[in-house]
């Protein structure tokens, strides 16, 4: 294996749930499939010969002083036509939120020029704000969304992509749903081929994903017909849904099975450790033993839920039943592109969890205990959270996994970080980055080893 | 009164507490002063005459299309020495973050130097983020709250600015704190008269501020001397504090007069229609009924209040109570120095009141219903109803108000705003700019008429 890159610099990485490591003036190995083939510390012998080596070969970068380096951040719910309508309509409540805005912005999705538009425009804003993974619901229309397939491909992003399966003629309007449950199995099946024939020239990765938009906009056939299809594609094809987002969702499997969300996911074959499941606010003991079973991924959109979810999904609970959980924007129920932003909302909402909102109870009755979750806490599921989730070499600095990386510079001028003290410790750094980098400071963006934003 | 400058350009003001209008292609005739003399319509006969006078006398600027125009924010709770520790320790309770951080932090400003470079770096992030207006918190010493006060009248943000009193021996730290009461108010009226020469050759005001830092770190001495300073001075000066911050600060005034916070700074002349109320989360029906007919303003700090006030101050009730309400970071308790970012969390805060967080309770059992703030009202809370607070006549781009204005380019290349739609209606435009401008897409800043940003 050949070293077509080798980094220079010092940074951040999650070790754990809870700990994140600083590392200084590592040299990074990368190899020509963009692996990080080795790290190599300061004081190891052969720290100067491979700088050498790699400054002779042309091959060698240095990340200057004032800036560091960040895993690549994994965003794992996006509805990609919904950048369209982003940050609007917030004000409304869900049904007229669906109705007004956004169905007729995704039915816009059958003109594949404009798909071209905006999907490229998120993915480029996407990745220049770090997100160097993303799964992304597209539309249902099966050639718009190999659109969104090709613009990830070709901007350099890793994404996971789904063609939106909504079938039901009662829950869908006429002008945006599935012809069939046919149709919608055969059009999926035939997505799934297309995007695994696309990735076989991506350097990246682009898998396609099995999307029935929710349980209440599918038939059972649909659904069947889907979860015949995740099994025979599980190795190339993840899943993709919403589970149990709100109040109303969450009760609409029981008035229609007698049954949770997450039970019939599974009994239609969809819930794996393939699944993607969005938002899962409100799963029960028994629900989350079966996340924890299986290994699906729970996707935590703070500010989506916000807005649409009625209550903050408990983390800390999730994360000591042996859940997976991630973080995703949700665009555009979450209106921030910026996986900054979710991080920052995650660590918001659940000292909100906590502590409790509402001052007319008492401060005992108000919260709930043990909710809060750390800035460390929330890197992770940014980073190697969302690597573990996906079974993907993604999420760390570290040797053995992908170089998707950002360099963020605290001494840019028109954003300047904070910092007045030169002695000040690695964890305050790493504390600043997190809570006030604005897309400025993020200068170069690498996805497996490929430079694909170099402000 | 000659005109000054002519600025011919569409944008939105705050017309109410929940409605915005749009304007376009207006006039905007400032005077000398830096005021507004009169806004033309196109359609108006003069409308031509005067746009042609503005280009023949070289004082006639364009704002271009798919650029807008807002009024600049106004931000009424800063702590300015914090900015150095801006976006850290907020993992830690509120006792370790003020022993550990903060406390150490404010004491440095001891060094004018310092208070100098942390100073004039955070005035100039803040009117690069369109803060046309901020009150600040300096720290104990008089010499360095007079450097902060320089450093906004030089770089021409409108500025309230206080030296800290906290003189109680008990409360405090030794190294950090004045030395008695008496020291306190000597100091705190040549802080006051010193401000008030300052102000004489600023253009765009600069205000001194009576600023016992919360009644638990003061002395009764203290505060009894200030509340006679504050009634001295009352046409010079402003008064600010924290009020009822947290269970536990509301707790203490209780505990030390068997009162509340906003009695007891009633009782100590205190609490005026120059009072700026930071946070005031817990105040009673009663308390919110001295607010209304004294006409102090209790100001909003959403993102701090997740941090530490254990609860979301229910704005809605606040405004039908007849109070005024403002919005303020509160760097370093809130991390973000960008008002955009107090607006969002403003509504994110009290749609989470409103909707409850805990799931384990039912949906009806865990909100507080009327609750939800409009992206309207928290815009007119960072503009118009900031400068109706203060009683100046700034927040609103109309005549008779201080052209206090912010131009925000949604095309700019690297931070455009997903804008696809050349017919989108004017209110999703200004509903994408409040969600998603990030501080590149603010080009240009006005401070009563004077150019301070021009990026
Ligand atoms: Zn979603
Ligand atoms: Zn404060």
């Amino acid at each position: 294996m050949t070293i077509a890159l080798v980094v220079e610099g010092s940074g951040f990485t999650a070790q754990s749930r809870d700990e994140v490591r600083y590392f200084e003036h590592s040299l990074f190995l990368i190899d020509d499939h963009g692996m990080i083939q080795s790290v190599i510390e300061p004081g190891d012998e052969r720290y100067t010969v491979e700088k050498n080596q790699a400054q002779e070969r042309g091959v060698y970068r240095v990340i200057p002083e004032g800036s560091y380096l960040l895993p690549g951040f994994i965003d794992l719910h996006v509805h990609a036509p919904q950048w369209a309508q982003d940050g609007t309509g917030l004000d409304e409540p869900l049904e007229v939120w669906l109705g007004k805005y956004t169905f007729p912005t995704e039915s816009k999705f059958a003109d594949e020029s404009f798909a071209h538009l905006v999907y490229g425009d998120l993915v480029n804003r996407m990745l220049s704000t770090g997100t160097t993974t993303a799964s992304y619901y597209a539309t249902v229309h099966r050639k718009g969304s190999l659109v969104l397939a090709e613009e990830a491909e070709r901007l350099g992003q890793r994404a996971l992509v789904g063609k939106v399966v909504m079938d039901s003629p009662e829950a869908n309007p006429d002008y945006y749903r599935d012809a069939s449950a046919a149709a919608a199995i055969e059009e999926t099946e035939r997505f799934i081929n297309e995007v695994a024939a696309l990735n076989e020239h991506s350097v990246q990765g682009i898998y396609p994903v099995i999307t029935p938009r929710f349980i209440p906009s599918c038939t059972d056939e649909a659904l069947q017909g889907l979860g015949e299809l995740a099994a025979r594609y599980q190795s190339i094809a993840y899943i993709q849904t919403h589970c149990s987002e709100s109040d109303w969702e969450h009760g609409y499997a029981y008035e229609r099975y007698g049954r949770s969300d997450t039970h019939m996911l599974h009994k239609f074959g969809l819930f794996t450790r393939r699944s993607i499941l969005a938002h899962s606010v409100y799963p029960s003991e028994e629900d989350m033993r079966m996340f924890a079973e299986t290994g699906a991924v729970a996707v935590h959109c703070p500010l989506s839920n916000a807005f649409f979810a009625g209550a903050v999904a408990p983390i800390h609970r999730y994360l000591n039943a042996g859940m997976h959980v991630a973080l995703g924007s949700d665009i555009s129920g979450g209106y921030n592109p910026d996986l900054y932003g979710a991080i920052r909302q995650a660590v918001i909402s659940s000292r909100m969890l906590q502590t409790g909102v509402n001052r007319d109870l008492t401060a005992g009755e108000r919260g709930v205990a043990d909710s809060a979750l750390t800035l460390n806490n929330a890197f992770y599921l940014a980073t190697a959270g969302g690597g573990e989730s996906l079974d993907l070499p993604i999420g760390r600095l570290e040797a053995g996994y992908a170089w998707d990386a950002q360099v963020i510079d605290t001494t840019f001028p028109s954003a300047r970080l904070p910092i007045f003290d030169t002695s000040e410790p690695d964890s305050d750094i790493f504390q600043k980055i997190l809570n006030l980098a604005v897309p400025e400071n993020i200068r170069t963006v690498w996805v497996q080893g490929r430079e694909v934003i170099n402000k």
